[in-house]
């Protein structure tokens, strides 16, 4: 899910594409809630900033939201205690600033005329906006600035009969990119857009069915994966089992090239395919198409590590840890102040000199996005002593932004949209620099290469080949999902 | 406002009944939210559980809220600079159990297509489970168990073309008592039921227009008094000034009685009568009506001491303070350990033994609800030797639930509606009991007698005589208003 | 028990004196923690700021301490729970400024070489300062910046055998006021100084034997009141019972006038006296030495009220609540924002304008400390109409500086100090202003006059008696008590 | 520091040993706290549990203490501006258990009579027990259950002139590991114990002097590395400048090989040799030692991933991150409902299946202590397919406690302790484990061999061979602190 109403292209601190949802429900099982605080907890890397678990305990839901990491906020038994049933919906989110968010935190809730209703969205609806000006116009009131409350005003007027059919009919009005897990009365639902652009699995532990965005929310339980909910599918779990429905009109599939590249946890699955293989293929085609004599092979770390095992292996040279990084940054964030801020403090990584002095370096990093902090590590780097830097990124260079569920910053600060390789290369201060073709990126996934008719992936921040209508954006310029009464409701603090 | 959800009947432990809320806004004062934090601080006895206020600086509105009580949580400078603007609205409120209360706390906002609105209620709508239904089915999604959220929905399905419009309509459509402080973006407005049941002022300081539940808000900040706001009246503050409107059909003006013998502040002056003047006097139609031989007139602290002082002065009988009150109770709770609940802790009231040892006492007292304080009290004031205790109440016998924003048990724990004069005595433990009649107390008000033909009041706690109909509710049963939806959203923790 | 090294003339917002400390502590009774908690909680007005309690359960000490109130911070079951035994010491504290207060808050606790020593301390020692630099001089290390802990390190240096006779040899070095309670694994200790300048006595509750700094601690409990314990005398109760020790020179006694006056609440029975009567008294003598015509007397709420009952029942003039109290100022304090500081906020008291217009007032109040209190009040009083204001205070001028456990702020701030009646009367804006004479207050309390050669009070504060030395003051100029080590470690945040 | 009350063989949970402390002084720096908060960041891996700031103004101490990271404590501007002054010293502390334990957070802090002193200790007195009865017999009152306060005491009963000699006197008495850092109103000082046990370092910043545990501290800043604090030495450093004073009997050296296997950070240099240097090395001995066909090598993250690749550079055997590692554990903890433990909950690692299944695995670790994680590893990999599993350690059997500031478990939960290695190779599930030698490890660090008359290092944890007397500690069996005094102290809650 996407804050309209928050600045769109807002960036993290760490200058990487982020994921902006994890979500997670299990229907059948004792203790839900807390098994539903250990998906999400594999799923932490999916969205940081809050998290939020509803339960349904056969007759009443209870919920419970935070900000911050699961193991801070749902780890204590008082609060797992609250949350009584044998149904549980979860939600990771990525950040957004201000006071307020705790309004946007989900599953979002609704009670219905027949019965209560818990949501959790993965993706990005693009017509969200203006979906919301009708509703409001109709009489709709909207509580959050979350694209996703448009999917709840949608079911709350359907003449449908049904929770599933209201719900089936709100999200044929939507477009996007969009998997939901759902909570309602009688059980669980999971959905998946037509492109299946975001992933969502199904498992299985002890009897009870599991819903999560990836395969490693499965293994923390020692669940069994049973298969990734399928492009278009609407699963319905209740006491009589599983349901699946197909309702939408069929598509081409477009799943998200970039959960290989950085998005997805490297132990996870998806679609068929082990994230670290990939990434590991990803490092050996990018040593094929771009070598470059050297004495070592250092990946900035950690997302920059199984490109830079494949590329070492691939180009014989040495694998090292050039890079140390700091594990107790991550979470918190030391406030800058002014007077130290000229030190050029490594909060987060230090140079490991004595792999570095004298020698020829690769840096191995999954993407470039502002190219900030490539510049720092580089600058480390050769202040450490390394004789030759050469940079190589696993994938293409990131030129557009995602409308898909993931924080990107605004196109005039993607590196990669505003200069020439040569001008990166000097920005960022190294030897050379190298990105991944495409067709190597498609290789490494398993294909041929990019074919353009028949394209397997969405790959729109690479190449601007948006899957979907981009209704409530203006793609070359500004956001264009500016309402007043968005507006009026962001400054609620 | 009244927690729709929330166990009706649900009382206060220290045996009174309790005024729901206060409200407070302002219009044309630079720091409009510092005033409205002082102003509901002066209306603190009408609601201490949650207060919240809502600001608008032109362009945005701002908003904080919390529970507890407002010196606690907006006397900080870093709350009030959140909050900036030349408008507010406050709003105090009386407690409801559960965690989840935040949802519950006013004023209520809604950004409205054409702009946000700002919503604080005191009072009561007897129909608003009935509205609140008819409202789900149409699709509107209710985030609160309050009455006052009806009123929301109901405007934004309005047709009207503007925001007072809007907000008449919906009143067209509510029965009961309401009070009602608004803001939009345009201004302020201020709404009294046509039965006038609960008070609301106009005031003036500095330029600026103020609404209050009384005027003790205004004396607080120096602020004139300029006039009640009308049973019947719709007011609205903008630029251009003030406007009035009279747009519902004409009735007769009922003002709560009640507000006089306990809920508002002695100093307030209400419908053009001293609080403290009106409480004096019922105590001298008491002490005519009901006169007893004794040597000290002790009052029930607080709330009995005006009347106690015209009892006093009425009957020559000497005026004492045979009961000290701990001021630091009222608060906070020490939690009972059961250990030490035995032994009859005092924690609110202390016998002034050498008043009352050997002394033939004279308690007075507002008024009984459940009598388990009073019970209390004469026992305390018998352990401290008095050779006689004789209770004489400020008001008669309170013998019905109140509909119109007031916290009362359920009839059946009311002491009087159970009860005769001489079980009351003898359950209290007393040697004689009076109450004040009730042409006694409309003589205090300034009226000739009780004239049930042409009533000036609401006294329904008294006689039973409610002035509206009571949709939602079974007068002599349990209350009517449970609804699934309303039952699942409650349990939301 | 007075922070040495906080400012030592720091006034209180509210323009009082104020007592610094309430002790409490009770062995033999199961529970004790929780007992210990209410009769902290019934000794409130002794000290707002900070509590403290710590209870033996007969193998181990455990310990709480907190700031703000007692129903705050005592009143869960969790912090009760964790104060398990059958003994207990408590401590009320009246405020120091600065974070690092926490280390101040009492009971301190020492772990000596024979057990574990707990101590709350009601009173100040005159001499603390020199003792502490020679403590430290040896090879003491503070923790606080309380004179209590010098009482610990002479306990902790003395030879003597039994913990009781090192309490006693440390007490023999100290000057000054002190009532003590301590407790230590054999049972609790009661020490008041040979002057008996603070109150302490000794109660009974179901077989357990209670200290409490005044009666009311008894009767919130429902405790017999057995005696007070003597000037000079130090009681120890243990498993054997209570046996009474008078190690001390006797000397002559000298309690505290101002307990009478202020400090003690009106339901207290201190040395034999009940402190209601007593006020009432003071305002009895006060009608006759200062009569003057007028229409209404008027208590400055609450403190001012015994004495305008006694006033006005002697004068015949009838008493009013002219002024009305908010209740739920006192404990919480709104911050100044100075943008309406202008408008002469009247958080604590309001105008019970129908009282007082057109009408000759006598406002009647304990004391005058500052005036600035008083000013605000009768400037208030003017503006609700009043046509005369006469101020009658229940005690003698203020003039001195109290150096035995009370807050007073500096002798050049006392307008007393600096000021004749005439003077003082045009700065406070009275019509007249008159203060009862020495010999009316030594009337009230029982005593034919003040009889200098026979002093049966401490009254320093009224005469600059002082009945010790003030070795660590220069009284007629700034506190002598300036260390380099105690400023340093007072600035430790 | 070691607690001398808690538990002395509390266990981490997760099987590690745990250095217990980090310390940091600068002075001579602008914002001296900002910069030592960066240092104490960088040093989080020696103690995660609390921390705590001194600073020195010129005139006043200021301190601030909190538990939890640094990170999250010592961010906020706020807090960093309370710190003023050029000078700081500050200290990152390991866990004990016990809501008391803020008492035992460093820098302890004394107001002595020549003015004020912080101290910050790295390392274990292992006669602080004796000492501290010897000191409470004198009269001195203990405030923690930290080894460290003994030092503190020592200095304020001693008779030398100077903070220095005071401290040096102390020191001459204390045995075991110290590397202290100390701040006093002059400067700062450091001081490592004659036999060099723990590492402290200098560096240099801006002109301003720097002491840290490691140089990662250093980099974090940019500041340049001087040398390291030799063995014996004090260092003073103040507005003269550095003096260096070498007061105790000359030792040999004994630095804690530990330090180079797993506390300090790889990126840190310590007696002039780089520690991810000495762990490749480690791993290519381990590799000639401990050789075994297999298809790839697996680290267990992070702690054995140098030596991984040193025994695979060595071996020739890939790489591979065949255990993914969760990075939002390790800072909180889930806390176990009893209903989800059979689970087998993998909250901090994962199996990379696509990288074990089917391959014959050589897993390495640092060391192994209890063998708890290490079984749980083993079982994980086997179940994702592997077909054979070899465990290799990067160090000697660990078979004994440390007595010099390690938490280690008591000797009988050391696995290696209790068991032959055929046993420990069943117990943990493998088909084979291997240990690095003695010889090996000396190889490692550029010894010869481990020649056991003329020791380079403490290895006493590997073989028992302890270089200083255990006065406290009766080795083979439990601990022998247990004192009276100290065991009420510890259950002050």
């Amino acid at each position: 899910m996407t804050d309209l109403a928050a600045p769109a292209w807002q960036v993290g601190e760490d200058d990487k594409l982020h994921e902006e949802c994890g979500v997670f429900a299990i229907y059948g099982a004792s203790h839900a809630a807390a098994v539903t605080a250990l998906g999400l907890h594999a799923l932490q890397h999916r969205g940081q900033e809050a998290a939020g678990i509803v339960s349904f305990d056969g007759k009443l839901f209870h919920q419970h939201r935070a900000k911050g990491l699961i193991g801070d906020s749902f780890s204590r038994k008082s609060v797992i205690e609250q949350l009584p049933g044998n149904a549980a919906l979860g939600h990771n989110r990525y950040a957004t600033t201000g006071a307020s968010e705790m309004r946007n935190v989900q599953p979002l809730y609704a009670d219905f005329a027949f019965g209560g209703f818990a949501l959790a969205h993965n993706g990005n609806l693009s017509n969200a906006g203006k979906l919301r000006r009708e509703l409001v116009q109709r009489g709709s009131i909207f509580q959050s600035t979350s694209d996703t409350e448009t999917i709840i005003h949608l079911m709350a007027i359907s003449k449908k009969k049904t929770i599933v059919h209201r719900l089936i009919e709100a999200m044929e009005q939507c477009e996007g990119a969009y998997s939901l897990a759902a909570m309602y009365d009688d059980g669980i639902i999971g959905v998946r857009d037509p492109l299946g652009i975001r992933p969502l699995v199904l498992g299985e532990l002890d009897g009870a069915s599991v819903l999560a965005s990836e395969t490693c929310a499965l293994d923390i339980l020692g669940a069994a994966y049973v298969r990734d909910i399928e492009p278009g599918e609407v699963v319905v779990i209740d006491k009589r089992g599983m349901t699946s429905l197909r309702p939408f009109k069929p598509r081409e599939h477009r799943f998200c090239i970039f959960e290989y590249v950085y998005f997805a946890r490297p132990d996870s699955t998806l679609e068929g395919r082990g994230v670290y293989d990939i990434r590991k293929r990803i490092g050996q085609e990018l040593a094929r198409e771009q070598p470059t004599p050297a004495d070592v092979i250092v990946p900035v770390p950690d997302s920059g590590v199984p490109a830079a095992i494949g590329y070492a292996q691939e180009s014989g040279i040495p694998f090292e840890l050039g890079i140390i990084r700091n594990h107790y940054v991550g979470r918190t964030f030391i406030e800058p102040t002014d007077q130290i801020r000229h030190l050029g403090v490594k909060l987060k990584h230090n140079a490991n000199r004595s792999m570095l002095a004298g020698k020829r370096v690769i840096l191995v990093d999954d993407s470039i996005v502002r190219g900030t902090t490539s510049t720092k590590i580089v600058a480390m780097v050769r202040q450490a002593g390394a004789s030759e830097v050469h940079m190589r990124i696993a994938s293409p260079p990131t030129q557009h932004g995602c409308y898909y569920g993931v924080d990107t910053p605004e196109r005039s600060k993607l590196l990669a949209a505003r200069h020439t390789l040569d001008e990166m290369a000097r920005i960022i201060g190294v030897d050379s620099l190298g990105f991944l073709s495409f067709d190597g990126l498609y290789r490494a996934v398993g294909e041929a290469k990019r074919d353009p008719a028949n394209l397997a992936f969405c790959d729109a921040c690479f190449t601007g080949d948006y899957p979907t209508p981009l209704t409530d954006y203006d793609h070359e310029n500004a956001p264009a999902n500016s309402l007043p009464g968005l507006l009026q409701e962001a400054a609620i603090s």
